[in-house]
């Protein structure tokens, strides 16, 4: 999968954001928009105390139509009750207002503290004027979105006459399930909603649902995608495969700029004897905190990987026909540790992917999943954020 | 349950702990011993890659009956093949030999390092003549099985003319699932080891199963009882509530010092329509990396509590039937954030101890679990940890 060395949005896709002033001065509050109505679907947090904007989401998205998305950070509109909801409504009705359409057509999303009410007047006096600033370039509307992220992350790439763009935003609280914290999708590729919504679920379950930063699963995790046709249709079984690789692709953006991440791990389990046995020996692996200070420390105890393999209990997991790789350099074989050549398994463990692969001679289904190392970074980060 | 003021053994049990050479100078090798056969269960770690002495300890509480258990640190013999299992029962025979009984007779434990063979000729040394120094403070047996506890960890009572003591360490790699890494519990009364399995297993559910510190579930896991009868029979029911009560404030202790913490938390679910969904939910509460830090900050961020309930997909959580607590401070009610007073939060998030409470208004069903604040301690020890 080749992305663009500059992300651009499809045909009839644009952006702003501002600060509206709900942080000091940095970008608060993005509007993203498209020409025309676009056939759209998301998957949302499957936490039982979903956002506001989540529980408004989900009645906008039935409709299958978007024209826009508006989102702010800081504040993430969840534990809010009434008073949130309405808050939400308010935010959809004034971006709807702002590009004239219904404020059926338009997602809102809130990332940021929990248990606040929105500023909702701030947010539609910052909303009351912004199309006049809309532009081409994603990366603008991802810095808007943007909580404790340290850059603001977009891709694009290419499917025959049409272009997807991915523009995304999450550090922390990151294990989604369905969807990651913020992620958007925009093509002028046509197709209907109802096809939509299939390709973005075998897309998100192989990569923003694959993707852990800290196992704390976001109450606004939201992944949403907009086709508005205007390159007309394209292959489906290319256009999968392209939405399949760059959510994969952003997810290790994610995961690489996790809360005080200095390395993306990528975790493939094979041999496995169900695709759930897989996916969950992946994802323990990028859970484990001793996995995790292991790949910070860059130290090859590979007794951390056994355990985290081993502490899976409902697997079909034998300890005789496991074997283990770090970086590509074997160091277990049959549930026994190799005599293996540190000083290479320690430089694999310090590049800034690292790949630890498990085959478990169970079976014939495969997972990756996408997280993290754990840093003094992360801690002070989350130990120091003030909830008001 | 009163505990008394200094730990002190049963009638029968005495203990010894040595240097061995597997540390550079610290305590590394200990021996329990009663001085008849006593009736005897264990319950081990449920990880797929256990070590050799739990593959060995599974064989020897078959007999249900112990004279003494041998246990080392700084070496776990996890992940060793044939090898280790031939040096755990090597191990057994050499304590067996000291003592005067048959190695069947000895339960052996190693927790350490994963992956290297155990240095067997140094415990063998070790062992012999080490029946010598027994005696009679359960602290010093605790001494030598420590790894990177920082004090050593005994507790006793009376139930009626008898006397429970436990002995235990683990401060990482602790999500316990049937045992934690090691607890010892000796006492003179008088039962068959059914009943000591039955009693244990009732035991440990409620305490050292809802421990965490680190999610990650450890290869070494053992929890072993010895009854030796010197003390005749007691009240079955007072003995099981003081068992438990005894279980219980052990897995605080470990909780308190696991690996960097400065906090013990207290995680209890009410209202949970299952005793599944109460347990699943409070380790939910103390597993969540961002309730552990915001512990640490002692920071009142109320929607973190509601993140790591709501994360819990599988159990029945209705956002306006849940209440939730913080050092009795009431903070949500009906999913929404109370406007509460921070400053008597913030200090009952700061003392040495804190108690989080959720009610779920969903049933009658309640748990509590025992973990600890998330550091930089953490990290620096465990990024820091070199296998080799």
């Amino acid at each position: 999968m080749i992305f663009h060395d500059r992300p651009a949005f499809p045909r009839g896709f644009r952006c702003a954001s501002r600060n509206c002033g709900l942080k000091p001065s940095a970008k608060d509050l993005t509007l993203f928009v498209s020409d025309t109505d676009a056939a759209a679907a998301a998957v949302f947090t499957r936490n039982h105390f979903p956002g506001a904007p989540v529980i408004l989401g989900r009645e906008t998205i039935a409709g299958g139509r978007l024209r826009g998305i508006a989102a702010n950070s800081k504040y993430s509109n969840v534990a809010t009750g009434e008073r949130g909801l309405e808050n939400a409504r308010r935010m959809a009705a004034a971006a709807a207002a702002e590009v004239g359409t219904s404020a059926s057509r338009m997602l809102v999303s809130s990332t940021g503290v929990i248990g606040a009410q929105l500023p909702i007047e701030k947010i539609e006096r910052g909303l009351a004027g912004i199309s006049g600033e809309l532009q081409g370039d994603p990366v603008v509307g991802a810095e808007g979105i943007m909580t404790t992220d340290t850059h603001p992350k977009a891709l694009s790439t290419s499917v025959q006459a049409a272009t997807i763009t991915w523009v995304a935003k999450g550090s922390g609280m990151i294990e989604p399930n369905m969807a990651t914290m913020l992620a958007y999708i925009f093509t002028d590729a046509e197709f209907d909603a109802p096809a939509l919504d299939r390709m973005l679920r075998l897309a998100v379950d192989v990569s923003f649902n694959m993707l852990s930063i800290d196992t704390d699963t976001s109450t606004s995790d939201t992944c949403a995608i907009l086709a508005n046709g205007l390159a007309g249709m394209v292959d489906p079984a290319e256009f999968q495969r392209a939405l399949t690789a760059g959510c994969i692709r952003m997810a290790e953006m994610l995961a690489r700029d996790g809360e005080g991440a200095q390395h993306l791990v990528r975790a493939t389990v094979r041999g496995a004897a169900t695709d759930a046995d897989a996916r969950r020996v992946a994802k323990s692996l990028v859970n484990s905190p001793l996995v995790k200070t292991m790949v910070h420390g860059a130290d090859p105890n590979v007794g951390r990987l056994l355990m985290a393999v081993g502490k899976c209990f409902e697997c079909a997991i034998r300890p005789t026909t496991t074997d283990a790789w770090i970086g590509g350099h074997p160091v277990v074989v049959g549930g026994e540790r190799l005599d293996f050549d540190e000083r290479a398994v320690r430089a694999a463990l310090a590049r800034e992917s690292v790949d630890l692969e498990v085959a478990l001679g169970a079976g014939d289904a495969s997972a990756t999943a996408y997280g993290c190392d754990l840093s003094t970074g992360y801690i002070e980060e989350n130990a120091a954020y003030y909830s008001s």
